[in-house]
């Protein structure tokens, strides 16, 4: 194999035009693929900037066309030679104009032909894909949404520092808080028995460089939660994490808006219009039946409940006569997209979100068809419709249900999924949206008590803080999500700063005197010496890379991610490891997985 | 309490100056003190820019003053007011010529008395500073430690970013691999009996980002080891970590000297002389007995082996009989600064270092004296004291030992010990050397065999590459450390690009296939499909914020760092956890510490 010695790289591959005609370039890379004509020899050499195309001919030294007549796919070269213009030119690569005639040519590295093409929009399956992810990282799109991610957090260490934030370091060997998603754990060695616990997120630390003065605290951090994944979740992930001194929401969203102005600009050059709408979250949850709603289109929720409530339909009255609503959306103007067939698979849509039916009204061409009229008196039918403001060509879907959370979850979802459908989801259209004023609590019907909704160091609203304790169901708390087309980029709050209201905060939650030194006693001790009012945000940096490259899953702008089990298929872990280490560790494995073949 | 609706901070307390006279402005901090005068309160205000003097007055509004007069160390105000000429300047504080005359005043939250006062070169002990780590932070040096290790990093990632280095993640949830120190392990939930390892470094991760076409990679990354903590380790640490592909040496060391370079000049204002010197592994050890020299003094190592090799006095011949050497460094002019009571402690000192001893010969005023000559020849001390360069005045310091490597230990560490005594070294020179050429393999004697000095993957010499089976003493590597004053900041190597070269590699380090497989498998497998050449070198971050704030200890420029036992008193972790949270990772404990008290 040749080496490097004496070389040294002039150009990046993707880069060379026609202004570089006549030039002596050195180029490295992989060969993408190898024609040999005969007498001619064309050689697609790639690096992370592109392709361009390598010539040998018969005027070529004999050793390098040998050479050259020896490459195959993945071959790694550097190469020498003199710019020139293409014959054929080709618009299809950047290069296209021109080629490199090569006068001088090694081959680093050979390569195995590997298990699956690298090139665009690949058709491997992902299971291979993944193990094999240092080939896949090889792809166009792949490098793209890397070199996407990087830039993206570049301008976000800039924004930050420019506004006057420290890039602060907080543990990844921490303690463990069981609260919320379980912790991954780590054995000690020097303190057998007693474990750290990987951070679900830099939470009290952060609040902790607040009361210690450092004023503007943000960390690009990683996280950690051992949760059943779910589709687009990661068992490590990162999160863009801030924190502020002295502040209040309009503080804190003003110079989040600046930062989220600043990125699209940058990356996409997308201009988003600053300040961003906000919205209460009840009003969120009663126009769109979502606490992120997707302000792209209407179809907005309507509440039917005072029309129907004592209506001779069970399906409609029982609901509102247990204490929840009936609900609609008007499908403006799209009932004809969907015959008979397809409201029935929406009906299944919205039984996966726990509502036991759907009822609809179609009205085409003057044709008005219903699951439900013939239940109702014609007076409620047409107070319905009216208050829908139904008119010819739209398609009314109503959902009930004893519980409200049911009714905004499956309609919320609903006219998300309607819209998907239509097809009139712009993936350009960027619409950003405060969402503020979250309940303090919320019932958690497992446990039978309230519980924070966002984390109990959570401030309330000044004007509900009498509303602590005795009215927990209507305690709003200064807490604020930051949503992008119907996905949350972001949230956070402003915290307690005092000693006596977290005390009620926690009295709140019901947790104990005990429970509170056990699992919090740090912090509470820590704001016995003075904590400032402070309030902070953490954005999900995965999921806005996702967004802003235009990826379908998180998993595409993580260089090395893991798969729904939560291994890595690539370096094929998690593992068994040494009895000796357990030994060390002062633990033994209980139950063993069986061994089993690889995915 | 109060809290800050309708108020906005205008200014900073330690910004303030002459030219802010007549403004109005709004501050926010901590009581640093408060004096009472009767009819006249001044309170130091606080924020992490520095001190401002607040006043307070009979003309202030009586509630106001009621206020001012309640305030107490610590605790947390906001103050509005104007800015006016101090009657009483002071050069003590930066502030020192104006203050602000209150005109309003919230008190945000109150404080106990601190376990110790929050000020400059605090004598608090060590174990409540950092059991109260959230108030020692809020002391200057602690702030302006951290915003010095804020500077660095963001100069780090503005340099990589501007040459072309991409910000890239790496797994921190990865696999064991029992090499080295002792990997921190993870247990899984999903997969009982399975364990993810925390990464030491992301060394095989960036070797992979190479294979996968990023040509350079850079990462700020936390990496574990869970080692016996010596005086300046840290569980976890922090690494600046790169990788480069299609380089040579110069290609990367270039790449440094341009970020030392300039992260000196912006954080210290110093400027770095480059290209730094450059030095093989064989010479800085033969010159200065160490593989990271102090370059800001003299006191070389000589080799007198050959003088003395057929002596009658056994504690020189001896240790060249043994396949040893006998060195010496001159302490050039310093004899008088050595009486024989401090030469006795180095006698003591040497041996910490295995040295069975320390012969010496003292020049002072013409009076020689000498632990030595008496058992030489005279010619032999002659030739001894000619080969030292002795003159009066001058300390020769002498140690022999059938290893080499405790000649140069001991030998190494004696003359930075003499250069620490005798007050020479200069904090504000900073000297940077490239030490090159270290030896690829190191015998083992606990091991009984020969190991990678850097990492298995290294790539040896060009010239050295027949010696990889054949002459493992004398085969080098091409590895590099960067040193400064006596010190490691960081080090790496091109790596092996080719699985012929790393079988090699394996097989001089007598590793089995099947360990190959089992520990490296995912790496020698993805070198298959076309490695490119590659190098790279990771900085220890904490080390290098530590020498660049002036720290005593890395634990100085970490926010929330662990003790020598490896445990955070802060947050008292590690701890014991439920079993329930055991028995969900299917492990049981086998051994429990003792519940001690809190040191």
């Amino acid at each position: 194999m040749d080496n490097l010695q004496n070389f040294h790289r002039t150009n990046y591959c993707g880069d060379l035009r026609l202004s570089d005609v006549g030039k002596t370039v050195s180029l490295c890379g992989w060969v993408q693929r190898q024609r040999d004509l005969g007498g001619l020899i064309f050689v697609d050499l790639r690096d992370r900037t592109g392709l361009v195309q390598l010539s040998f001919d018969d005027s070529t030294d004999k050793a390098i066309f040998e050479k050259a007549a020896s490459l195959r796919a993945e071959f790694v070269v550097a190469a020498t030679g003199l710019v020139r213009e293409r014959e054929s030119k080709t618009n299809k690569i950047a290069t296209g104009d021109i080629e490199v005639y090569v006068t001088q040519l090694r081959l680093l590295a050979k390569s195995e032909t590997p298990p699956f093409e690298i090139v665009e929009h690949s058709k491997a399956n992902d299971m291979l894909r993944l193990k094999y992810r240092y080939l896949d990282l090889r792809r166009p799109e792949m490098q793209a949404a890397i070199a996407t991610r990087h830039k993206i957090t570049k301008i976000c260490r800039d924004y930050f520092d420019e506004q006057g934030f420290l890039e602060i370091e907080t543990p990844v060997l921490t303690k463990s808080t069981p609260e919320g998603a379980r912790d991954y754990l780590v054995p000690s060695r020097v303190h057998p028995g007693k474990f750290y616990a990987l951070p679900q997120s830099p939470q009290q630390y952060k609040q902790l460089l607040m009361l210690s003065g450092f004023d503007r605290y943000f960390q690009i951090a990683r996280c950690f939660r051992d949760e059943d994944l779910r589709a687009d979740r990661q068992p490590e992930f990162t999160q863009i994490d801030l924190e502020m001194s002295f502040v209040n929401e309009d503080d804190i969203m003003s110079i989040q808006e600046g930062f989220l102005k600043r990125v699209f600009k940058e990356v996409l050059d997308v201009d988003v219009q600053t300040p961003f709408q906000r919205m209460p979250w009840q009003e969120a949850m009663d126009r769109f039946g979502s606490d992120k709603p997707d302000l792209r289109f209407g179809f907005e929720l309507t509440d039917i409940s005072d029309i129907v409530k004592d209506c001779g339909f069970g399906v409609f009255s029982g609901p509102v006569a247990g204490g929840g609503s009936v609900r609609l959306i008007n499908v403006n103007g799209h009932a004809a997209d969907f015959p008979r067939k397809k409201i029935d698979k929406l009906v299944d849509f919205v039984k996966t979100y726990k509502a036991k039916g759907l009822a609809w009204t179609r009205m085409v061409d003057g044709q008005v068809t219903s699951s439900y009229a013939k239940f109702l008196t014609e007076e409620e039918n047409k107070a319905i419709l009216d208050r829908a403001g139904a008119r010819d060509g739209d398609l009314i879907l109503i959902v009930g249900d004893e519980k409200n959370d049911v009714v905004w979850a499956a309609l919320g979802a609903l006219r998300c999924e309607v819209a998907r459908q239509l097809n009139i989801l712009d993936p350009k259209d960027f619409r950003f949206l405060w969402v503020t004023q979250f309940p303090m609590f919320e019932w958690s019907e497992e446990e039978g008590r309230y519980q924070a909704m966002h984390h109990p160091f959570t401030a309330p609203m000044v004007e509900d803080e009498d509303k602590i304790l005795t009215d927990k169901a209507h305690c709003r708390a200064r807490a604020y999500d930051i949503v992008l087309n119907g996905t949350e980029l972001g949230g956070g709050s402003i915290r307690i700063n005092t000693p006596e209201m977290q005390e009620k905060a926690f009295q709140a939650l019901g947790i104990s005197e005990e429970d509170i030194q056990e699992r919090f006693g740090h912090l509470v001790n820590a704001f016995k010496f003075g904590a400032p009012p402070h309030g902070g945000l953490a954005y999900g940096l995965d999921r806005l890379c996702m967004l802003m490259a235009g990826a379908p899953s998180i998993r595409d702008v993580i260089a090395f991610p893991k798969v729904q089990n939560a291994s890595d298929l690539m370096m094929a872990c998690p593992d068994f490891v040494d009895d000796k280490q357990l030994d060390d560790l002062s633990i033994a494995v209980t139950r063993r997985e069986q061994d089993e073949p690889e995915a």
